[in-house]
């Protein structure tokens, strides 16, 4: 494979290490306090009985430097790409080279699979120093398999033990954090003495909490989809024709539209935690989107920029009801032979009050895909749906029947795989590595179930934090597929300070006075204010 | 406005220029030779009884240093945005300041109608400084009206008397350069001595000739859609589940998807000149597509990654024809009241032979379309045809016919907007400033009908060759709206050598071996080897 020249310059880009790991051998860990879970105690205790209740760690520097046998460690990518990924699986590389020079990794392929089938290659220097900051997953490849079962536990606790690994590094998001914690637990509970540790990644941002102050991913997501969305701001005000609404990845939390929203000021973003807060309509969203059109109008502003979170449509509370009723109607027997029309009157037949106008109100399309686009169980496939071109259709009815006078001409984006894979900013790149070598020295402390963490990122990099949080402590039971589990609270977009008070300050004037910004594309060389810019929410995060 | 540190830095970016130009004062135009036109040479000297047969300029140095009155010039952007034409209207603008101190530069807004209208904004040095090397055509706007008809020249011509303009820059892609020698020749006839020059703009890259080795934009746009691209395939080889469909801007020519090609070896790209010399079918084309998903597939390889040149379809034979006989069938006014079923079933009846297979080829959806959106003549929208779900579709139903065991998740991606507003690469903003001096030394030397030219452009910038260009030397008759008209003749893709060839030699290892490249974002402070990579198909040109 040939190389472009910034693959290159960015293979010998010299990373920055928290100050502590200039003596990794003498890295120890204190508590700082006791933890346990964030809710539904007992039953987090009943299932984790011999990993729950593990103290908050803070890295220090121990007196004594002690010597190092080779360590045998397993690291696996689980889920979707996020940038930096490599650099984890470097630093934790580097480390462990560091402890003794004779340590073994080898990476399990295609996600948690790997660990499941016994998947594995061995990593040398030359082949893990060909990724350094690069993007992508394809050291190792991804995979989204979970270890759940009985079966799958079993075979992976084979695996392990054939490899004889000390420990496991497990790279994923909350749920493959979740996963993370119940493996270690099985090994402690058959006497297996592997370690497994967890690191915090993905672009959504939203496996984040006191300590954990972002996963990683989320700034170069961030700052490529800004870059595009500048660009679009720019050619918005150039062209002066067009509405952009663009929809942003991120299916459960909005932070990365908020984050863009931050970087780039557009005229309108829906943040969609505050649209359930609302309890918004599809009707009343529209009207707000028409009002705004029309005032920008009156004002020869013709064009826009519009974000839209990919998992909007979840969050407005009767889209919910009508999808939930869709499901049950759906399932029964009497639909499936009908032609597509057929079957959109028979539900509006069905269909009652508050349902058949919010039906009603769809555009042909959406209704359409409502009813014809089913998973194999028969239900609606929610992540189909494009919000994007549903808002660009209702609010162009909408301004029909007001007579609108103006010209609206809108333009449907996705910004999402685009995000996943680039080159990690400055900032993923630094924070990975570090990542990978605080894995690495909870592995070597001998600790199970935690969670790596890197934290204090507004400063230099050799001033950060290294801690180490037991995975429990982030835990609290919800429900999935009709039974309660123990999962890692997702961190939603927080309505009432922070990054999105600041945001909400703002919107007003950014709705009309086109105050776009151009973050412009990602920079890795020369000043550090412009090659280090933080995402604007960690800036934010405790205003 | 706030403004984004990457903002600040580059307005501060220091500009290189030609080496001529140290002494603008002294910089002369000498005659290289004589030119006629491209073809058509005794309607076209009919047409342009005054400026025709110009001889093709080179700039040099006079032994003798004159002193310039102040100049009056009037600046227009035309048609759609290309990352550097802010530096065009500094170049322009810091040029004639330096002729002397007391020029004005007066910029026509939002496009040509501002010079019908007289919609003027006077600009200062402060004023256009906050613009440098920043994207967009935000500074005066642009548009898309074209001074064509008796009335609009004559208003032009008002408005540029009252002005009492030494000269007009326009800037602009083939037709706008057009118009520009259009309003030149209008001029001199009509006793008018304001100098006309163009600037080629475009992102599309088919305004190039011999001398005009690339249009500005073109870098900028490429790079920016490659770093996309390059993300993408980097997504793909990590998720090795995707395979991504991506459309690109570009109507006419393919040089947009060759120059991305280039930079990012993706699995698949469609050149539209070689769809049309080769006279494939979308049968053929989906049959292609589809043996190689089956290939990669046996090679576990279920992701891949291909480019579609943005006009595609206009380039197919078939869909050409096809197109023809619709326009001529739902001209008649037995379609107008039927619904869509019905208009689909009376075509089918009434289609016959090849037109008639081809037809019942396309995907529903696309039949529908082809029936139903239709521009205000009645005419099929051919732009809003979504190609590069046409083809996702047809390979998904040829690849079940075949059944096909691996599997294929394809997703569509449309780059287009996100690539003309962006900050101008170091490339496109030094070249754009160069164009903006060249512009101002063409007016000072009392020279109309020209375009400016910079070439030599892989050389160092000191080393760059500047010319003048006499538009009416590139144009030939072509047929528009059923009447002759001189155009610009448009660049197209060569089949035969340079760039294209070199994308020949390899495509078929590109098909199968993943040989990815990773561009990654346009970066602009460091490593010249990084910040001024050149074009790819700049670098082939002559290959």
């Amino acid at each position: 494979m040939t190389e472009s020249p910034l693959l290159s310059a960015r293979k010998n880009y010299q990373l920055h290490l928290p100050e502590i790991f200039e003596n990794l051998a003498s890295v120890c860990f204190e508590k700082e306090k006791d933890t346990s879970s964030v809710s539904d105690l007992e039953e987090i205790q009943s299932l984790f009985p011999h990993l729950f209740g593990l103290p908050l760690l803070s890295a220090n520097i121990a007196k004594d430097k002690k010597d190092f046998p080779p360590f045998r460690v397993g690291v696996v990518l689980s889920g979707g790409q996020a940038a930096g990924g490599h650099n984890v699986i470097i630093g934790l590389f580097d480390a462990l080279k560091t402890l003794n020079p004779d340590s073994h990794l080898v990476g399990f392929l295609n996600g948690p699979s790997g660990i499941i089938e016994g998947n594995i290659h061995e990593l040398d220097r030359e082949f893990v120093s060909s990724y350094r900051n690069t993007g992508g997953f394809d050291l190792i490849g991804s995979g989204r398999t979970k270890i759940e079962t009985e079966e799958q536990l079993k075979s992976s606790l084979q695996t392990i033990q054939e490899l004889k690994l000390d420990g496991l590094v497990v790279i994923g998001g909350d749920d493959s954090n979740t996963n993370a914690v119940v493996l270690a637990e099985y090994l402690v509970k058959n006497g297996c003495t592997t370690k497994v540790i967890g690191v915090p990644k993905t672009i959504d941002g939203d496996l984040r909490n006191k300590y954990v102050e972002m996963s990683f991913g989320f700034d170069t997501a961030c700052k490529t989809y800004s870059e595009m969305i500048g660009n679009l701001e720019r050619d918005a005000i150039s062209a002066k024709k067009y509405t952009h609404f663009v929809k942003l990845m991120g299916r459960s939390a909005s932070h990365i539209a908020l984050e863009c929203a931050l970087q780039t000021h557009p005229n309108y973003t829906f943040i969609s935690e505050e649209v359930l807060e609302r309890k918004l309509t599809i009707k009343c969203i529209t009207k707000e989107l028409a009002d705004l059109v029309e005032e920008r109008s009156k004002m020869k502003k013709n064009y826009g920029v519009i974000l839209i979170p990919e998992g909007l449509i979840e969050f407005i509370p009767e889209m919910k009801s009508l999808i939930e009723e869709l499901n049950t109607l759906l399932a029964g027997s009497e639909f499936t032979s009908l032609d597509p029309s057929a079957s959109i009157d028979k539900v509006r037949n069905t269909l009652k009050g508050d349902l058949l106008s919010t039906f009603e109100f769809l555009p042909e399309g959406i209704q359409k895909q409502l009813l014809l686009d089913r998973d194999p169980h028969g239900n609606v496939q929610v992540s189909h749906i494009n919000t994007e071109k549903l808002f660009m259709e209702t609010v162009s009815k909408e301004l029909k029947q007001r007579d609108f006078k103006g010209s609206f001409s809108p333009v449907a984006h996705f910004f999402g795989y685009e995000g996943r894979a680039g080159f990690p900013s400055n900032f993923d790149a630094t924070y990975c590595y570090a990542l990978g070598y605080t894995a690495a020295a909870l592995i070597k402390e001998g600790l199970s179930g935690y969670m790596a963490c890197v934290n204090h990122l507004l400063e230099d990099a050799k001033k950060w934090r290294v801690m180490g949080i037991p995975i429990i402590s982030l835990m609290n039971l919800e429900m999935r597929k009709g039974k309660k589990k123990p999962v890692i609270q997702k961190a939603l977009v927080d309505l009432n300070k922070g990054p999105f008070a600041t945001f909400k300050k703002h919107r007003k004037s950014w709705m009309i006075a086109d105050d776009y910004q151009f973050p412009g594309p990602i920079q890795f060389f020369g000043d550090p204010q412009i090659t280090g810019r933080p995402p604007e929410v960690l800036k934010l995060k405790d205003s």
